[in-house]
């Protein structure tokens, strides 16, 4: 019954919150006048009620009001009650924490599993996979555990980036880093390129947006996926 | 007691490995025949035993002989009775998990603060600060603790790179990263630009190489900081 999206990014460069997904967001939430935001990605600059302001404005243009989690006493009662829920991004680990901390990490995978439509973008799409292990984020806080949500049976790396072939840099690439994952873990890993999104539809993954996205998976070279594949069908 | 160099990177581009450190490594470890290295941050692709010999062929043009401490059943002894030490490159991650579980964190650092000579690279620089989290690698490993060698009273970036501004692309920059960091955390973060290292000399941390390095701390505006100043006058 699962019914989600896990966008890459929440922004594409010169446009605003959320645009290029609206006519998705439409389809996704048609049900929804109200949907819950998570917004503990966010560590700082902005307060949880500026950042769940943000949404609320995008979400107004396809109208839908968005209320915020943390605004609830009882938590895990407001994810079970939702329609809808949207987790935005910004730091992984600190998520992750709070998502383990409040004991929301199991009654948010089991509302998903149930069929509540469900927006990841960045580090809300990342806790989709069965670990947060291929991140791009600063282990800012100590999680209790890098376990996700698992909705999806593998791992995700959002705003994946191709390496720079001409880089005179001797840090490492974003493939450089995924290999090293794969030397001590087995789940295959997505590199979603910014305007790509996972779309979760039942037992079916369906990859869209106009770009492919990398596929790397143990023992094997990594490989080009075409948009529209359903990944179900090759790992 | 304290004697070591902290190095953004092992290697630049286009050059042998550590040969633009060698006139200093002559002189760090010019009472050394022999010196410990630790290969643990490598997660394959290459064996410990590789990677020591990669080492070991740096160090011979100076004619100083190179273990791997992986060859040493008991390694604390190893370390105690080391007159140099030197840890490598690879995934952060990955090293602090196997230096935590080994129990040699502590060994370590009471090794250097006594007077061993020590050299890190990349993630061997990483642990020289509190904590590891100012680290750019993935979390392909969940280790014991964050908490590092603490040989300086703050946090390291090696590999440091200035914001593109001409980047479309909406993830993170190394500096937001950082700014994220210190909205939960007090300690100031040094990043160090490749090409440039700490000399840690009794309490005295001098910036060298020919670039400035890029300083944040708490509630104040990020500020470059020359080389060859003195870190104890700053912080």
């Amino acid at each position: 019954m699962k019914n989600a999206i896990l966008a890459s990014t929440s922004t594409l460069h010169g446009q605003p919150y959320l645009s290029y997904l609206l006519p998705e967001l439409q389809k996704l939430f048609k049900n929804c006048t109200e949907i819950i935001f998570i917004p503990f990605a966010r560590p700082g600059g902005i307060s949880h009620e500026e950042y769940t302001k943000i949404a609320g404005e995008a979400f107004k243009k396809i109208n839908i009001k968005v209320k915020g989690l943390h605004e609830f006493d009882d938590k895990i009662k407001a994810l079970k009650e939702a329609k809808g829920i949207f987790t935005g991004g910004g730091n992984t680990f600190l998520l992750v924490d709070k998502l383990h901390r409040f004991n929301l990490m199991m009654p948010l995978r089991e509302q998903i599993i149930a069929g509540t439509p469900y927006l990841g973008t960045s580090a809300g799409t990342n806790i989709g996979g069965l670990t947060m292990q291929t991140t791009n984020d600063m282990p800012i806080i100590y999680p209790p555990s890098f376990k996700t949500l698992g909705i999806i049976p593998f791992n995700l790396n959002p705003h994946y980036l191709d390496p720079d072939i001409d880089s005179t840099h001797k840090g490492e690439t974003r493939e450089t880093r995924i290999k090293e994952f794969l030397t001590i873990n087995t789940q295959p890993v997505i590199g979603l390129r910014e305007g790509s999104w996972l779309e979760v539809k039942n037992e079916d993954i369906f990859l869209r947006g106009t770009l492919s996205a990398r596929v790397f998976t143990v023992g094997k070279d990594a490989f080009e996926l075409p948009t529209n594949s359903n990944l179900v069908h090759i790992l």
